[in-house]
């Protein structure tokens, strides 16, 4: 019989224990500062109706970039992002929350298309949301991106420092409107500029679509928008939003923003004020979250408006590609179990269940060995092998005068006490 | 324009916030045990190749019961529990482990199949496992339902205490041969002893199957099993390696067991003990947790011999049913939030955002109300919604004279001190 293949499927991911625990340790610390920072978590389906996941007019396009399938008359689909649910969910609870709501999800989402480097067919993503009824101050988009910059600053020992590069969608609104270009104009170079860093010749190519206007787009990257505050009414209140909103972050602590209007973020649903978080070692990894302000989050499904802030991490994308080139020290990570609890001898395994009986009630992470005629020498060779920082050691001894061996696996030294001794140091050496 | 529908497919769970982290609050409880005991988790992939969910052969039956889709010449789907992919990955990883390895994953699973009450089609299970290359000590069978046992306790004053029933596979293998069954006879009473609750007369089944000999696993109910321990080699073996497993359990604390030789746990792959567990308060949701041991985990994957005990826990089963029937209490996660933070005017926005950071810097669930302009009355109404148990109110005097004003929402109390001062106050309120 052939043997089945023991690799997962190209584009999706599986750790080892120790990665793992390293990955699972930056997850909970980043979720842990956006749940004092108030956000609740939603944790959606990840099967959506194909008629939420996309609009009927592009769905052949959709169905090769998504996994899709059809139970009965039902076509349905894995989501690609966070935001499609939420605008589901939030329609569908407008009476059951109080709003402002603030919601994060941190879950695994799709993408069908052919896995290339660094893009996987399966990934976590962290999304955070501030949703308002109608109205919500700009005031909120100051905090959502220093809330991020926190949880970001939460894993620095493993991914090191990041830096924020914020953009504006209102500026380059009020921009196009003062140099009168057209509706399709405005649209062509919004894209090159977002393109700006993959050109060869950025001037050029605006110069194809725009003439030379061209001259007065390049001036905004080489003398700064401050120069242009004067221009028209919509520069003078988009510069001073720019401007309110780095203060805003200095007060909460933020020193690594920057005003970069190249940063456009693609997607057509912002409408003001837009961020990336970049890593501070690896600039080379693009954009490793990002967000902004949008005017309509859940329009096709709900009548009322709803106007929001919010950003999402590529968690996986940087975790698995600084984890697969060996850019995190796992040392912390190597050792989770405290003590190994060993039996020597048949005899000896019931009172070396009740020692780990114990242990674990001291909230001790412990793990026996129980195929208990094994040689000590095996016995202790496994406890080296999984790292544990101590071993118990239990022999007739111990059980006939009711104590324990305990051994350093560092030190190597051994030394033979009661068990609640035992415990009291073990909960010290934590 | 028409709506989109804002409901979850039908079989999909989604909770509302207060729901959410009582879900999470126990499937934290559950894996915090699984760690002290060591086990390592793994995230494996959702989505596995066809040929690793099943074999060839049933593929039609398989197709309608699960969520299968294909990608260029590929066909995969999602998986429907967690050990087709353990032992995909053990094998996988044969040299990268160490044995005996201990994992556990805690993951949502999919069925295909037409919803029922109570059966979802995206659920979370939990799956713990103990494997050894070759070998495994009966010992670690009572260690890791010790260990299951720990678990559910640690969520007790949420779904109540558990009770644990034991079978034995070798009891009844052992007694079919005694009575010199076919193995077809064998295979038919097998099914009729899983079945037993359910049948009107079992007796009747029974003889229909195995005519006079009924009679004798009939006593086995009726009279117990300890009457048959010298009828052969094998009975007192596997009557002994039940008593063996009651007394380990005893020894770990756990007083909830009973032996009830009408489990069976339906999988072919058991080959050992099996177990169950049930709610106290509630044993018509049937098991909501059960496993045992088997002596082939991998044997399509590798040449390997791997041999292993696991249990797999109904998680959403046993959450979404209590929670559904609202029979938890949700008191205690009805005010995730410590104080809000209210901003009288747009002026006071900066000083508001400051202690804020230095609410959040000190790990004090934090949430502000940032639309400055909205009247005192809108703002307390927020706090008071969303369930925040103080208010920290920022207005001019408190910008001017660097101080702030807490209210304890409960008591109505107010008062008006330094934020280090109010900060103290919160920490020691946690």
């Amino acid at each position: 019989m052939d043997l089945k293949p023991t690799k997962p499927l190209s584009g999706f991911i599986e750790l080892l224990p120790v990665q793992q625990r390293c990955f699972d340790e930056c997850a909970n610390r980043m979720q842990q500062v956006l749940k004092t920072a108030g956000f609740a978590r939603l944790d959606l389906p990840a099967i959506e109706r194909a008629e939420v996941l996309t609009d009927k007019d592009n769905w052949d396009e959709i169905e090769t970039q998504m996994f899709m399938f059809q139970k009965g008359d039902t076509k349905m689909g894995l989501r690609y992002d966070g935001t499609v649910g939420l605008a589901r969910y939030v329609s569908g609870h407008l009476n059951d929350l109080v709003f402002p709501f603030r919601a994060y999800q941190f879950a695994r989402n799709y993408r069908g298309e052919r896995p290339q480097k660094g893009r996987y067919r399966e990934f976590y993503q962290m999304d955070l949301d501030v949703l308002g009824i109608n109205e919500l101050s700009l005031n909120y988009d100051a905090e959502i991106v220093a809330v991020l910059a926190r949880a970001y600053e939460s894993c620095r020992e493993f991914i090191g420092g990041t830096n924020i590069r914020v953009g504006s969608r209102p500026f380059w609104n009020a921009f196009f409107e003062l140099l009168g270009l057209s509706k399709e104009q405005s649209k062509a170079v919004f894209i090159l500029i977002d393109k700006k860093d993959k050109l060869d010749d950025f001037q050029g190519a605006l110069a194809e679509e725009i003439g030379d206007k061209s001259i007065e787009i390049i001036k905004v990257f080489s003398d700064g928008y401050q120069s242009f505050l004067k221009k028209s009414v919509k520069l003078y209140s988009a510069i001073s939003e720019m401007d309110k909103f780095m203060e805003q972050l200095a007060i909460m602590g933020i020193k690594n923003a920057k005003i970069d209007l190249g940063i456009m973020r693609g997607h057509a649903y912002y409408t003001g004020l837009v961020f990336e978080f970049f890593l501070d070692d690896f600039p080379s990894l693009g954009a490793i979250g990002g967000g902004g302000r949008y005017e309509d989050l859940a329009g096709k499904f709900s009548k009322t408006k709803i106007i929001g802030v919010g950003a999402a991490v590529g968690f996986s994308r940087v975790m698995i590609a600084l984890l697969e080139d060996n850019k995190i020290k796992l040392d912390k990570f190597e050792s989770p179990v405290m003590v190994s609890v060993l039996a020597m001898g048949e005899n000896t395994v019931p009172f070396a269940m009740s020692v780990l009986s114990e242990l674990r009630g001291a909230d001790i992470v412990s793990i026996p060995y129980l195929d208990a005629d094994k040689k000590f020498k095996n016995q202790i060779e496994f406890a080296d092998k999984i790292n544990s920082k101590y071993s118990i050691i239990i022999g007739e001894d111990e059980v006939k005068y009711d104590t324990v061996t305990i051994k350093d696996m560092t030190t190597g030294k051994q030394q033979n006490l009661p068990l609640s001794d035992a415990i009291n140091m073990l909960k010290k050496a934590k």
